[in-house]
């Protein structure tokens, strides 16, 4: 094996970055390490100063991420027992929104003793919710003017997003919007930090900085937000052109080489987001196929010939997941993170002490139960808004609701009906594609949920479709270093990086022809649940959060 | 005290009777005892053979009725450590409708060999929910006639009353049919048993067998049901008058005297239904005085001066509750039931744990718990029919409903959500009554629900109204009892006997008015969703019904 060229890929989480070293023949996973982030999601308090942050506050310490660089880089080539200097490519995924303020050099303003204690002056994780205000001014005037972008967006953009962080910044902290020269995403701040250059990524700048068309939204309409607003673009975030993704930004520089013990000068690639990373490591990279990374939500990732309006899509760019192609993203914002809620709080002690028993945990016993049912049998239906609806609805305020409750209602029925919930959630988001004109011909997962197989076979049945599963633990890592092999020339493109490296197993859930017809029943009532209650028939969902936020505090 | 005359008051429960020694003087409860029911409710399999019983049934054995009086009146009397010589009457009242077949003896079928093995020789209890075919067709029937009787009982008669019953044995088993002279309320049997006669008390005839102006239903209407139910009425259910409440009906026989140990020759007084008998025992005698009877589930109970069609109600029948005045019924199926499959069902470990740590019980810690949110902080509303909907609805069919589940819900949110529910659905129904024109100026409670300060405070402040309580821990026993002493002449009447005997603490709960604001916007929504999905707005929880029954058998 020795002489074999590798590569490196590292995929930083919202808690953790995890590095992989990887074959480019065929895509081995020879050794791989993971880094804690110290101080983890900063939601509570600052550190620096104990201040207590608003609520929906989310920061990162950009320090965190460097030391993924110093410690599980080295450590995942230890772990895979190679020699470093076989390495001949690196490449990083990141989450996405999570920018941060720098100066021009890159220094992040946080680093800076002078704004140490200034909350603004860190990285917003994608999960900082506190700029909604703003996100609906950016809504609301954008399609006053009609912006060209938005409906590349659904109609309506996130305030997890690049804009609305960044205005929320000036409105909030003049001092620092004043004193930060760049506004740059995690992903590209660590390439930067790889290669001493400044890039920005075609799927991030894209998907999270209204990039459409060759152009950001244009001053006149950032002025519209609000004057000292206007110069966003040109002053703050606009340089070089975008990065296709793939690309070769630059090489490792002595200082990155010195961190990671990697060779100097090794080509480092333009920088990803994780879910849209995750494609080809499951093959995913031609129109028709829709990769869903399935873990505490759920990341719809598509690709298309061309550009369709596709009503509550995360965003439509082109070259957003392979170059020369659009990319389609979507997503349902609750998935794994339901089931948990659910076994947190909704399961009495003999479910916990039978899984205990078995040895097993509280998901796998229940699903168990669960999938001894037919389809129906619980008499329930539920929508799967407990955390909002990121696509079709794009509505952060609406709430999970289940209906059908009776005295003989179990657990594993409400488990049943909320993991049903999320597939129906899935199959509007397919309708929604395949309505815009976008086929939804094969449907492949990747993300932790994959190894349940209640969920998986729910799904085959409700979307009527074969499930073809990733086989790699860490799509995302894996992924990365794809295109770092393609960056350091070793693959022609990522098509061709895909077929040698990525790893799928095909039609390992097929759906059954009865059950799929009994589900197409339920989804019935479920659409017309969604309907009225996502569309303004009963807008109970909304006023129940004025109401929350009207009661005083004890 | 001795020589004081005392009274025996006998309540016959669903799983056991209590029979109760008070003092004519002024109620005073002297002593008590409950015998458990050997067969409590025969559910699932027939003792006799051990036959399988299809869904919904729910029989009993009258043989345990007779026990009570055997064991359960002689150790009353013993606790209250009282002369048996002192006693001069007594009265019984029982759940309803819970008819039995019997000869023109009394004898029950089921008491007979030949029938032993016969599920429909068996008295079937107010449970038994397998006759909703048989109340569908009566309801049609009815309503096609335009029967005077039918807007009487909300528009709609139950499942669980005796004409349903009754067609339901003609029809599963026309020899039991045959076989019975008579068809009598478990009420009127024990009464029968006491006194030697055969009577119909007012109370359960007027509401559980569609006695109204005087008339049971026609031979006519009847033989539109069936041609063999024509002389239903004349053959099996007519005797004499009916007896009104507070009469005295016959005196106990030697045998009665026999196996209570009381005087013959004392007072019987007319039968009476658990729930309606609690009234005077709450003092509640009066026009404009609701009474609600709270445990698993909740009875609505009041007087009026005069007759109204109140949409949903259970039934209004002049003297049904005080003799002279209408009596109304409502009833929400499920309340308790819903607290307590909430705890067994959707409760997590660590609340178990903490109640068992505060050596409280679960429901005492959860509402403690929910006792300390502001209204509306949980930002959920319910429905509460997870047991169906009894009034104003009249569907046995819907189930309960959740909305405004967020990945931050917890248990005491739901708890509370739940309770809440079931206030709201008391407001539909007094809000129905207030429609119609009856009056609610005063609520009082009974019911081991009043134990819960949490509730009580929850239904001050949805109703606007206070809450009085009954101050006696046996309120149909003690009603019961003073029935007795009615009968046997110590009182001129039923108003007379309350004033002396009753027990009540008045505003025990008032309401707040910031609390009963925030409840009138949340109350809005609780209607609205009511509406759509109790009126057709959408059919969903009649659909899953269907679902529940159409998937196959594992």
């Amino acid at each position: 094996m020795a002489g074999e060229p590798l590569v490196v890929g590292i995929d930083f989480g919202t808690l953790s970055g995890r590095a992989v070293v990887v074959r480019v023949r065929d895509g081995a996973e020879l050794g791989s390490a993971v880094h804690e982030f110290p101080h983890a999601v900063i939601e509570r308090e600052l550190p620096a100063t104990g201040e207590r942050l608003p609520a929906d506050w989310a920061l990162q310490e950009p320090e965190d991420w460097l030391e993924v660089l110093r410690t599980a880089v080295p450590a995942a080539v230890a772990d895979a027992g190679v020699d470093a200097a076989e390495v001949i490519g690196i490449a990083i995924d990141f989450t996405a929104s999570t920018p941060l303020p720098t100066l021009a050099d890159g220094t992040p303003l946080c680093a800076l003793e002078e704004f140490r204690a200034r909350p603004h002056a860190y990285a917003k994780l994608w999960k900082h919710h506190a700029a909604q205000e703003q996100a609906d001014r950016i809504n609301a005037l954008a399609e006053e003017r009609e912006e060209a972008w938005l409906p590349r967006y659904g109609g309506r953009i996130s305030s997890e997003w690049e804009f609305a962080k960044a205005l929320q910044i000036l409105e909030e902290d003049p001092e620092v919007y004043d004193a930060m020269d760049r506004f740059v995403e995690g992903a590209d701040w660590i390439v930067w930090q790889l290669c001493g250059a400044e890039t920005r990524n075609a799927c991030t700048a894209g998907y999270k900085g209204i990039f459409q068309d060759g152009a950001f939204p244009s001053a006149d309409y950032l002025a519209g937000l609000d004057e000292r607003f206007a110069g966003f673009v040109a002053e703050k975030l606009e340089g070089p052109p975008l990065a296709p993704l793939g690309a070769r930004v630059g090489s490792l520089t002595a200082q990155a080489a010195a961190w990671t013990g990697l060779p100097e000068g090794i080509a480092v690639a333009a920088a990803n987001v994780d879910a849209h990373v995750t494609a080809p490591a499951a093959q995913v990279t031609g129109p028709g196929q829709m990769l869903m990374v399935m873990g505490t939500s759920t990341c719809h990732i598509m690709s298309a010939d061309s550009v369709a309006e596709v009503p509550g899509m995360c965003g439509a760019v082109l070259g957003g997941i392979v170059p020369g192609l659009w990319g389609f993203e979507a997503g349902q914002s609750g998935v794994g993170d339901i089931f948990a809620w659910f076994v947190d709080n909704a399961v009495p002690p003999r479910y916990h002490e039978a899984a205990a028993e078995r040895g097993v945990d509280v998901h796998t016993h229940l699903s168990e139960l669960a999938g001894e049912q037919q389809v129906g049998a619980h008499g329930l239906v539920a929508l799967d808004w407990n955390n909002g609806n990121r696509s079709v609805l794009v509505d952060h305020l609406l709430s999970g609701l289940i209906v059908g409750l009776k005295l003989s209602t179990r657990a594993e029925d409400i488990y049943r009906a909320l993991i049903e919930a999320t597939a129906f959630g899935t199959r509007t988001i397919i309708e929604a594609f395949e309505r815009a004109g976008i086929e939804v011909r094969e449907l492949f997962v990747a993300g932790g949920l994959l190894k349940n197989p209640v969920i998986m076979q729910i799904y085959a049945d409700v979307t009527r479709r074969a499930l073809h599963l990733i086989d790699s633990e860490q799509g995302p890592a894996l992924g990365s270093a794809m295109h770092a092999a393609v960056a350091a020339g070793a693959y022609p493109d990522i098509h061709a990086a895909a077929a040698a490296m990525g790893k799928v197993r095909r039609d390992v859930y097929r759906p059954d022809e009865d059950r799929a017809a009994r589900y197409d029943r339920l989804y019935e009532h479920y659409v017309r649940l969604h309907d009225h209650f996502g569309r303004g028939g009963d807008d109970v969902m909304h006023a129940l959060r004025r109401a929350d936020q009207e009661a005083p505090v004890l």
